[in-house]
């Protein structure tokens, strides 16, 4: 039976930091002070190393520029991706907490029905801190809120569910769409707000979106790899694809849960759909095969660590999409890449950084 | 691209039949007035068919009793429920519509956060009459509606999506909890009016509830089989659930979507959950064993045809599920029974009922 959590939503102050990869003074702060001043922020500066970038008095931040990346990871520096929010991925490298959540500087706090300015991160909270249900579908939603339960003919036994690993949040106003479907549709806004949560089944693949999103960073960090986008590489705006693509294929195999719906932040601003469509066709192109691939991705028995599902899924990606476009070879090389500098900078706890002895 | 359907939804009133079980008067009816008067009902009269159910003037109907149950199917009504509202799928069988909407006669029309009455019959038309996307999830919901659309990253092949047999409508007050939840919850009322319709994903199974439900029986009716329940049986409430089971494999497996959500109906009445516990605690222990066998369910490729897929799965049911106990054997012979009475009240286009030649 599910409970209803009638308790305070536990702020997590000291396990979650905040990343927000931006290319611009952080102004849109301002808006979000009253969430999001208690937390750490970690900030990855895209773009000239040499451009100073303001943040708001008062945030307790850490800033990262292309330089310190080429610092802190020297060689392996090639996994992260430049002049493209992938870059975002750095920060989740770097902290040290067991919460992460990202969202883009053009984000906004978005308002319920009532008017009331959402917390989103208060629901990213929520929603990480309670199970998830991939096992089988509840009808009436998110059974473990208040007000919610399983519904006649869930089986008993699935009604604990399964850890969360990943809260998806949505957007009003500027939906998240592709570079085609602007063009076509350039005034389409996203004015409905759809009061639920749930969890994607085990099985299914999903859209995931950067731009609002949250995760625990101990149970899947090591799969939340943005790829190679942007600068020198042949793509862009497939990075939180990937990423969601991974993640889901591991959470899958680990008995992991992936929640999407609520929170809700306000988009502003649609991003130039020519310019998009440059850095998308070929990613439009390759996800016909992508798909499929992830689809049908079977990781052994034997990987029981999100790390060692994403060494054998880079493998499986050059073995089976390295044809596609050697683009795929340098990704899946770039996968392992990550994982080292992972390891490296996330050493097991007890575990020191250095050589080994 | 998906268009919005902004061209105004036909009523189909010689296409859809309203199916309702009942053992009383149908006063609700009156609240229902201005929506299903347009169409025309199968009433299905469970328990002593001696009594006369009065159904308010103006409405088209044909009304069975156990009596006319008997006379129609003859030594096949051994498949139709008795004292259960499984015998709803009577209707299924006499219907010569292409859509069924069924609902319960303790469902009354429910309002939507803006007060407005919801007219639930229209909302379940544009449910059936939209594709469904049970290969990939999309984050805004169902990309057909109005405002909305696929987000980035769903893959354009997949866009077409597929044909949806089944509508699931959800419930505002009473919720649809089985009898030990009702036990524990007593004063649980669901309030939340979520505004979204959403497609099962392929793969994964739903409690499907058959107090507010429409198909396409054309698509999928042979596999509406509510069971065996009731009077000489050994379980109940677990008719819908059954039928959806077997639905869901089904419609995977023939590449059909089922859909999930809009409309609401206002649920007036809690049944008895002593009641309730006594005819549902087998089911409660059975559908452990019930939902594997399910969810690794497969259909042979040479099955094409709902009642091919449907004959094969009561071998299934027989083969795996009698051990469980002997009422899987009846109700796997039922099933085949079912399936025979359907032939026979539905022959292909162009053949009329009687010996063969």
């Amino acid at each position: 039976m599910a409970e209803p959590s009638t308790k305070a939503i536990p702020l997590l102050k000291d396990e979650l930091d905040i990343v927000i990869p931006t290319i611009r003074n952080l102004d849109f702060l301002e808006m979000w002070r009253p969430f999001f001043e208690p937390y750490h922020l970690i900030i990855v500066q895209d773009g000239d190393p040499s451009k100073t970038i303001k943040v708001p008095e008062g945030f307790d931040y850490e800033l990262y520029n292309r330089n310190d990346i080429n610092r802190v990871l020297g060689p392996k520096s090639s996994c992260i991706s430049f002049k493209d929010s992938a870059c975002r991925c750095f920060g989740f490298l770097v902290s040290k907490k067991k919460y992460i959540f990202t969202i883009d500087d053009d984000c906004f706090v978005a308002k319920d029905p009532s008017g009331k300015y959402i917390n989103a991160l208060e629901q990213h909270i929520k929603n990480v801190l309670t199970p998830s249900t991939p096992f089988f579908f509840n009808t009436l939603y998110d059974p473990y809120r208040e007000g919610a339960d399983f519904v006649r003919g869930y089986p008993f036994s699935l009604r604990g569910g399964a850890p969360t690993a990943v809260s998806h949040g949505l957007w009003l106003n500027i939906p998240d769409y592709d570079a085609p479907t602007q063009l076509v549709k350039p005034l389409e806004r996203n004015t409905r707000y759809v009061d639920a949560v749930l969890t994607i089944p085990k099985g299914t693949l999903f859209p995931m979106c950067g731009m609002n999103l949250a995760f625990n960073r101990e149970l899947i960090g090591p799969a939340m790899y943005f790829g190679l986008m942007g600068d020198g590489q042949p793509i862009g705006r497939y990075d939180d694809m990937w990423a969601g693509w991974c993640t889901k294929v591991i959470c899958d195999h680990l008995g992991l849960g992936v929640k999407t719906g609520l929170p809700y932040i306000w988009h502003s601003k649609a991003s130039n759909p020519f310019v998009n469509l440059k850095k998308e066709y070929k990613g439009i192109f390759w996800q016909e095969e992508l798909i499929p691939f992830f689809r049908s991705a079977v990781l052994p028995k034997e990987c029981t660590t999100v790390q060692e599902c994403y060494t054998e899924l880079s493998k499986q990606v050059k073995a089976k999409l390295g044809q596609l476009d050697p683009y795929f070879n340098k990704l899946a090389d770039a996968m392992l890449t990550w994982i080292e500098a992972w390891e490296e900078l996330n050493p097991p706890a007890g575990q020191t950084i250095g050589p080994a002895k």
